[in-house]
């Protein structure tokens, strides 16, 4: 007879939304947990002013996911928000999340940890800034991946001031942003929004944004209702059949790119993380934003664009995406080089049973109901309830949901990380979990107390 | 035999884009005239900061009308122009017309028309500001109805500031729109724009809106296209249809209002004068601004609700629209109380045959070919060439036109003037134009200079 089963000792690294999820689905299933947060507050991401630098929020962000699709399952997102809420909502929204299931008595705040080390025999090894270190039997990992600034690297010398989107909170802070000629670089949600906010003409600035791909410009409403309504009606088709619908209709309303002065998306909608913004279109149709292809080279306040066209600029705002990065790690033995991390349900690495990512995800439409769904996934193998196949099996089904989710997308770093949330979460409740749960019982569970057994 | 035809001496009264027009036709026609024009410059309401006055244009106001609809008839719009202008492009435009055509050798700047009055014979004495009086055959009132501020009447009394959207230019003038608790009333298109700007996050302002009537809000944009463009497309179609056809979707596209907690709107889109936004309906649907029913009273900071709810305010920014004014007549001959006053093809008042209104009018969906279209009727009247009918006929043919325009539109001082613009320019076009030159035939022109005659 077996050892009766106790769980592994387990740590959690940030208290994001990842990590959040993680904790609750942990305390479900009665695994003792600590999660280390180098902030003094809860949120990641979402703390706009978080003091650990993390947050990209800038003050007039509201998250492109409409309340209807954001919600967690497992707590309603109150019915008085608006259909878009505000970062602060989102913030107040975890806040409540966080007190309704206790999960703060399992956070230490103010603790960073520096060095994740990996046992020989298994478990790990966690340093903090204080010099402390505590050994765990299971580590998650869900640091975010949207805090290190990902810088664009154009030939040439650019002698005004460059900022990084990440950095940007407002049109006044952290520089002033009146009466200058405006750069910025990218056509993703942040560009979108920002060239939106400095191109405002109260601002007296002029506006250029270079893009080097195109994207497809949707808006947030059809016909008054949130855009995403109507995706979610969709799901339980066929993958190819929802896609191709989801891809005609979201085509036809951005229309064609090309009438707004933006190269045309070498990809379908679906392809890659699409740009929500009824604001940008018209914002270039009305000439306060000039579209540039992209940067060939920087000299002085000279910027030259691939058309061979140039703009005398002040200030290069680069909305140019997140380098996903685990200080904490030996990089020999765990790295996202140009964004690329291999895992299994984008969770586990195969070979180290020890480890799992939570968080680590480009969900469309909705990231955070996926996140809930990873933590289940987890919490259920923390539990001694979910086993995942062999390493090699593994290894075939990311070569497999590869393609199935990033065959056709667009190849750069910004895109390496493209899920579709109704096809995973339904793969991981009617086929994952109870696949998982029989290995269990066929090959016991994959982790356990060390110390125990 | 007749004595030769002699156009009668004629001033146009402003130098808009309705005297602008008048006079360019009018020298097309061989016409005499001298346009009296109050400010330094040409333009009127879309001379931004106007010295006169005037304009109500505020810094960030793009027209509504893309560039498609908007040109002259006779002077192309720019193609390197945006879909949708902004003012200080519309002002070149201006400015490239009057030059094309040497229209500013006929416009007196600097003279302010304080009286014009009928003399007992017909003709008209114009007293000018520096006291002069001059005198005319026939009078062309080209005076704008955009620039004298309609106040709205709220049971008590507000501490705060109350600024008319007329004397609004940006967030930081005239006065600093920062930090406060902002109430925008109306839901015409400048409150739609003023609420969007005050209310973006980087000005930390609290915003409310509010409205006694819905209205549908339509994006500028249908799939990437300017909304306009596809309403061109239809107007040979039977006028019922038409309005059906554009009823439908324009209703489709702005969805519905009550989902914003906007009132349902008491019209069909085409029975008032739609609002166009996108951004509107984002910020209702964001949280950005809250809102709210009519007013039913105020009380020091607070502004009470017609649904009992209340806010506390500190600056009341009322988009209410604009009165018609003639400050030049004698309110007994002609004024329009309410807005309201009964013209024959909204130029001619019957009884009154020297005298012409030019722009007088709300014209959907583009107002720019509309006073092109009424200079050439005018300018055809002065010529000669064109007699409209006997005052009673012309009093039969407003009650129906006002039937046809106005039978079921909101009965608002801002909805009075509303015409459709395809029905009128064809309208004009192939009947009125040449019935009227019938006309002549046979009972001769209805004007000529007096001095000749």
């Amino acid at each position: 007879m077996n050892a009766p089963f106790a769980p592994p000792s387990t740590a959690i690294i940030g208290a994001g939304i990842a990590g959040l999820t993680a904790g609750k689905m942990l305390g479900d299933y009665g695994v003792p947990y600590t999660c280390f947060e180098s902030s003094d507050r809860i949120g990641g991401n979402w703390a706009f002013g978080n003091p650990n630098g993390h947050s990209s929020a800038y003050r007039s962000l509201h998250i492109d996911t409409s309340k209807y699709q954001l919600s967690f399952k497992d707590f309603p997102i109150p019915d008085d928000y608006p259909d878009f809420p505000h970062h602060s909502q989102i913030k107040a929204y975890l806040d409540a999340y966080a007190d309704a299931f206790d999960l703060l008595d399992n956070i230490e705040f103010g603790t960073q940890v520096v060095a994740a080390e990996r046992r020989d025999g298994g478990g790990w090894t966690l340093r903090t800034r204080d010099g402390a270190a505590r050994d765990f039997d299971f580590l998650i990992v869900a640091n975010g991946h949207h805090w290190d600034p990902r810088h664009p690297d154009f030939p040439g010398r650019f002698d005004g001031r460059t900022l990084h989107s990440h950095h940007y909170i407002d049109p006044f802070d952290p520089i002033d942003l009146r009466g200058q000629r405006i750069l910025v670089v990218g056509i993703g949600n942040s560009a979108a929004d920002i060239a939106v906010e400095v191109s405002s003409r109260a601002l007296r600035n002029t506006v250029y944004l270079s893009t080097r791909t195109g994207s497809w410009i949707v808006p947030k409403y059809m016909a008054g209702r949130p855009v995403d309504k109507y995706g979610a009606a969709l799901p339980f088709l066929p993958r190819k059949m929802f896609r191709g619908i989801v891809n005609t209709i979201a085509e036809g309303l951005a229309g064609d790119p090309t009438r707004f002065g933006l190269p045309k998306p070498p990809h379908r909608f679906m392809d890659a993380h699409g740009t929500q913004s009824v604001e940008l279109p018209l914002r270039l149709g009305s000439g306060d934003v000039i579209p540039k292809p992209n940067i060939a080279r920087l000299d002085g306040s000279t910027v030259h664009f691939a058309d061979d066209t140039f703009a005398e600029v002040d200030v290069i705002i680069n909305a140019t995406g997140y380098n996903i990065t685990f200080p904490f790690f030996d990089p020999d033995l765990i790295s996202a080089h140009d964004n690329r991390i291999r895992l299994y349900k984008r969770i586990f690495k195969p070979g180290v049973d020890d480890l799992a990512f939570a968080g680590l995800a480009q969900s469309v439409p909705t990231l955070f109901p996926f996140v809930e769904c990873q933590a289940r996934l987890i919490a259920a193998y923390a539990a001694g309830q979910y086993r995942p196949p062999t390493a090699s099996e593994m290894e075939a089904t990311i070569d497999a949901d590869e393609q199935m989710y990033l065959g056709h997308v667009v190849d750069r770093p910004r895109h390496t990380q493209q899920v579709e949330y109704f096809t995973y979460e339904r793969q991981v409740r009617v086929q994952e979990l109870p696949e998982g749960r029989a290995r269990v019982r066929t090959g016991g569970p994959a982790l356990r107390a060390q110390s125990r057994v």
